[in-house]
């Protein structure tokens, strides 16, 4: 497939290698590197390209200035059996997040349930994959964190809540997991600036100016709105509030308001970021054939519902996978922006180039 | 204070007595009756009317058709230390809410997390009671709910999930629960019929056409929009999707769409409602005092934000909370109709009727 979007694919193992070779060049030890490959990997095939090899440049940045530690150790506490709580050393937020989880898992395996807060990571990239970790082991996965603040509280007039995701799977027998993943804003920020570099104007009721008033013009916008508007928006922002609470509270870290913007000019001082995993295990209520019968029933009737004309009734996740089998197929795009970037990058870091596909 | 929707006011315990006595004609034991009333008339002096007194008559017919058990044998299995499957017997839904709780407050004490899959229930009220009861224990707590359908997923035709209620509360030291509660939709159905009955446009993306085509027009709806409207509704669907998995796939149960109508004439067959509840010991991730110092300054931080004109930043919870205070200082309001209704349930049950203070 050829679109505007598009300036080249490469092969999934070529980009693999390439990010396993630049990580290398910023210290990054062997756990650090599979961490971050396996998430923005997973994220590039999604199609989630927010969260996907664009990102790559930021966290080379990241270690190379000290803000994240290229070879931590993360020091995980069993509390109790079914809770623990992860001192992430400042690692790199996908490694702490797929600890974590898998913490979280062996957990939900012995007792039925697990959840880990964790304390002292950095970003760690497109929550689905933590809780794609989690439906990979026969668990429901869910995972939420906080991040520096660009989200009005409902009326008021500054940033409070990151856009803070809330990321949910379930394990799908024969088939790929049911899962979602948003952010508890309606648009991320990065479209903000996006549209604002294209001229375009943004739907209504998703951000505001710096007194609080909506605005569609991107130009004016000094925060997002909460998911459901100036009017509904006290609905996102308590969702935004529920995984501030499980992140930072639970983990004893300082909330999302309080923490240095990711996108600053300190790439030495480590950020605290937090986040929390809970796996579910779905034999600790009804037998897995049960389980596996009505989750089924649910989403073959969740498919079959006629869509409004020119649309299709999705289930979460459903066009994620279409994405990543494409992908798979054909290569993974990146935009004139990210190859060039990934270009100078070689030079820079001294490794050999993508390969177009 | 008087207004033009209040007719008369009463007392806390004289619509805690009349409900018992109603409750007790209509055959509830004892358990259902303290149930209920714990529920509606917390709803009540918390403002959220729509689940509070009002729906008593509900609840009444219901019994008395035969629909709720007003006798069950609610029958609990510890399947896993953390986890466990509520068969409610039929129960009127509130028992069935905070005797699965109370189980997984339990477990939560125990291993730091308890969850229950709860089958075979009925319409529990408002979520936020379920929620608000592990919070008085110490607990996070997290319910969710399905129901029959009302909302469409996004862009489809037709309606699919119930309107899904997700509540979360976390017990703060020395001041009230923070607690939201909120359907997946941005209203709820009977705003719907509100607005039709006094002639008022509904806001923009909250409900929408038998063809799923937006519309304001009260008498135009036939289904509600998912929370995000036509453009971000994908969200509010999963959040619809994440109660009723929860709910009726760790349950056993069928899921909402294929549920008979709460409102609906029979009032003989149990409807199968199915709820999810979980329980969350902060004891097990952090040091007590560590959470409640964490979740403090988050609070601080958030009410001290500055609100647009006119307006104020509020925590979730603050305004029930502040809702009780005045109600328990003045009475709970009952509006013309329910005044109507509840005259006329003393008559019909042969019961003392309300005082109004």
């Amino acid at each position: 497939m050829s679109d505007a979007y598009t300036a080249i694919r490469v092969a999934r193992h070529d980009l693999e290698r390439f990010m396993d070779e630049a990580l290398a060049r910023r210290g990054a030890d062997a756990a650090s590197r599979e961490a971050v490959i396996r998430a923005l990997v997973t994220a590039s095939r999604w199609g989630t390209d927010s969260h996907g090899l664009r990102l790559l440049p930021h966290y080379l940045e990241a270690l190379a200035g000290g803000r994240i530690n290229p070879s931590p150790a993360p020091a995980f506490t069993r509390r109790l059996p079914a809770t623990g709580h992860l001192d992430a050393d400042h690692a790199i937020g996908h490694l702490a997040g797929y600890t974590a989880m898998a913490h979280a898992v062996e957990m939900a395996r012995d007792v039925g349930m697990g959840a880990v807060a964790v304390a002292n990571s950095s970003h760690y990239g497109a929550a689905g994959c933590y809780a794609l970790a989690a439906a990979e082991q026969g668990m429901l996965g869910l995972t939420v964190s906080n991040s520096d603040p660009f989200v009005l509280l409902h009326q008021s007039e500054g940033a409070f809540h990151g856009t803070n995701p809330i990321a949910f799977a379930a394990p799908v027998a024969g088939g790929q997991p049911y899962v979602f993943d948003m952010a508890t804003s309606s648009i991320p920020w990065n479209r903000v600036q996006q549209y604002a570099a294209i001229g375009r104007q943004l739907p209504d009721q998703v951000a505001a100016t710096a007194a609080g008033e909506v605005t569609r013009t991107p130009q004016e916008v000094s925060a997002l709105l909460p998911l459901g508007g100036s009017e509904f928006g006290f609905k996102g922002a308590a969702l935004g509030g529920f995984a501030e609470i499980l992140s930072s509270t639970l983990s004893g870290m300082l909330h999302g308001f309080r923490l240095l913007p990711m996108a600053g000019d300190d790439m030495a001082t480590p950020r605290g970021v937090s986040h929390f995993f809970l796996a579910i295990n779905p034999a600790g209520f009804v037998d897995a054939e049960q389980f596996q019968q009505r989750l089924g029933a649910y989403l073959a009737d969740l498919r079959a519902q006629p869509a409004v004309a020119g649309a299709e009734v999705l289930a979460p996740g459903d066009r994620e996978w279409r994405c990543m089998a494409e992908r798979d197929a054909e290569g993974i795009p990146l935009d004139r922006a990210n190859r060039d970037t990934y270009a100078s990058l070689a030079e820079q870091l001294d490794i050999s180039p993508l390969t177009a596909l």
